[in-house]
């Protein structure tokens, strides 16, 4: 690698691309598994169901305040399998790098991912890397998939939602949208917030430990109004949130005040919204409440049989519906 | 889709992104497993050892005599398994899609990409879509994970591969290369050419029926000359290869001459390499010839302990060492 950013012969199959996959991602992501020369690798799974998953990765800026694409890209992918129940074991991946990337940076960022894949407790077995023209991409996409055991116990899922169930978050909403905003040196604003980029697993996990659980989702693209309105589809049910119970970070609400934003429609990369029935609530909060990562959880809200929609009380004792996503071009953010 | 073209919005996780995935992707690929609003979905497997793969597709034209980049990501996935020994059963499918993109050859390209689905009995069972800002890509780009099934009693690998053993090859090399680069209509060039675009699943069963097999890869980007470099480093041995005994299309050939490329570093996306022990290779070759898409299948050369390169026996006897592939820009080819 004798120039310092990767170019089109770092994607052509021959020594280039082969001594890139050595140096950076072998390196980084090295386990037991991960074969650079094998076409497919074999893997084991204990008992259980098994459990895929996949997300692509596109977040502009690529590093941010409390992550970067790499990190993202792995709690995004654990975090889809962890929301499901199951317990995450192994991810794929997959880079589509912009020429003339800087070497310095793509390691930064495998570097970051190997990290949160070992926190994680994943694997990366399987990877590949393309190599495009400038200008044909905006410096690095990365996709991936995952594969997770889930106990067959656990049937959680849309369809499992009820009327008069309580609706609760694990902590503030918007942290990852309002980072990535702000990290856009476009905006020109002061200030530092972090993304909220982070496993949810130890979230779910606890959450998996009580009786009355429905159904769990972590509000990525969309933010948390998109799975309330996920969920009020699903079941044909009503919501009904009290806005003043829905945890939002002052430095959060601020930004959005500012760039003209709601935080309800904002990515979360690190929070879980969990459906349990409205008995197990007060048991629900307080194991979310006894993690670190879920100190801040709140009960938000009920599904309600009276109205499909979902509303929003406000702190005054209003009401206002929480419209479904339209034409909001926030892109890049996840 | 009032619009005839993908916007940011299609990207947001709202409305116009949930009917995206429903009029195209969901329509195309739907199978039972298939979910749309899951985070992940439950698979079963059979008996053998569980393969993973992954693979990103950034071909240029999107669209291509005889495929297109959703087929081409299909038999791409397919065929990383197949000759690993593995029957593919499921695969996942991340789509990065450039705003301004024709929703009509997005359902094309997805249409393909189910069509190739169904012939090679896979099911895309999760997906994932981002929109990207025009000008942050170059229409589409696919990666996606394959899982598949091994019979434990098929142990191939690099390090099978012992001196003396025979290397084959499924069919001419190149096809794919060539027809990329002709579709390119920067280059200006008439005439047709087809790729070889195609799951290799029928030549990999009929090649594990044969006791002395070693060793298959499918020879894509960097073509068979990076597959026999990629045999002779893992093995430490040499391989000696008979140029005349190597199928090449003459329409291949001519366009190779006319571009400047070799058409034994071009990619094919429908051929296998295998290696076998000496005796064995009558047996594998007559199993190749037996199928449609293996009747120009031929023994090409050897494994020899004598050197460790990779030489070219020409057909007027000269010799010449096929080097690595090093700075052949040829991007986006797969």
């Amino acid at each position: 690698m004798q120039d310092a950013h990767v170019s089109l012969a770092h994607g052509n199959g021959g020594r280039y691309m082969r001594e890139l996959i050595a140096e950076i991602f072998v390196r980084h992501l090295g386990n037991p598994e991960l074969d650079a020369d094998a076409d497919a690798v074999p893997v084991t799974l204990g008992e259980g169901e098994i459990m895929l998953t996949t997300d692509g990765f596109t977040v502009q800026p690529l590093e941010f305040p409390g992550g970067n694409i790499g990190s993202l890209a792995v709690h995004g992918i654990v975090n889809d399998l962890a929301v499901s129940g199951a317990t995450p074991i192994y991810l794929t991946l997959s880079a589509i790098i912009e020429e003339g990337l800087p070497f310095e940076q793509l390691e930064r960022i495998i570097a970051a991912l190997g990290e949160a894949a070992r926190s994680a407790n994943v694997r990366v077995v399987a990877g590949d890397t393309k190599v495009v023209r400038r200008g044909e991409a905006a410096g690095l996409y990365l996709s991936g998939s995952g594969v997770g055991l889930r106990a067959r116990a656990h049937h959680l899922g849309l369809e499992a939602i009820q009327a008069g169930d309580a609706v609760l978050v694990s902590g503030p909403v918007g942290d990852h949208g309002a980072a990535v905003l702000l990290a856009r040196e476009e905006f020109g604003l002061m200030g530092r917030l972090d993304s909220d980029c982070a496993s949810v697993l130890p979230l779910t996990q606890a959450l998996l430990a009580v009786p009355g659980l429905r159904f769990m989702r972590d509000p990525t693209r969309g933010g948390l109004a998109t799975v309330t309105h996920e969920i009020s589809r699903a079941s044909g049910l009503g919501l009904r949130l009290e806005q003043g119970a829905i945890p939002v970070r002052p430095a959060v609400q601020s930004v959005c005040e500012m760039l003209g934003y709601d935080p309800l429609y904002l990515a979360c990369e690190g929070r879980v919204v969990a459906v349990v029935d409205a008995k197990s609530a007060p048991r629900a909060l307080e194991a979310l409440q006894a993690l670190p990562q879920g100190q801040e959880a709140a009960l938000i809200g009920t599904t309600t049989a009276e109205q499909t929609r979902v509303v929003l009380t406000t702190p005054l004792g209003g009401e206002r519906f929480l419209e479904e996503l339209e034409d909001d071009p926030l892109p890049r953010i996840c």
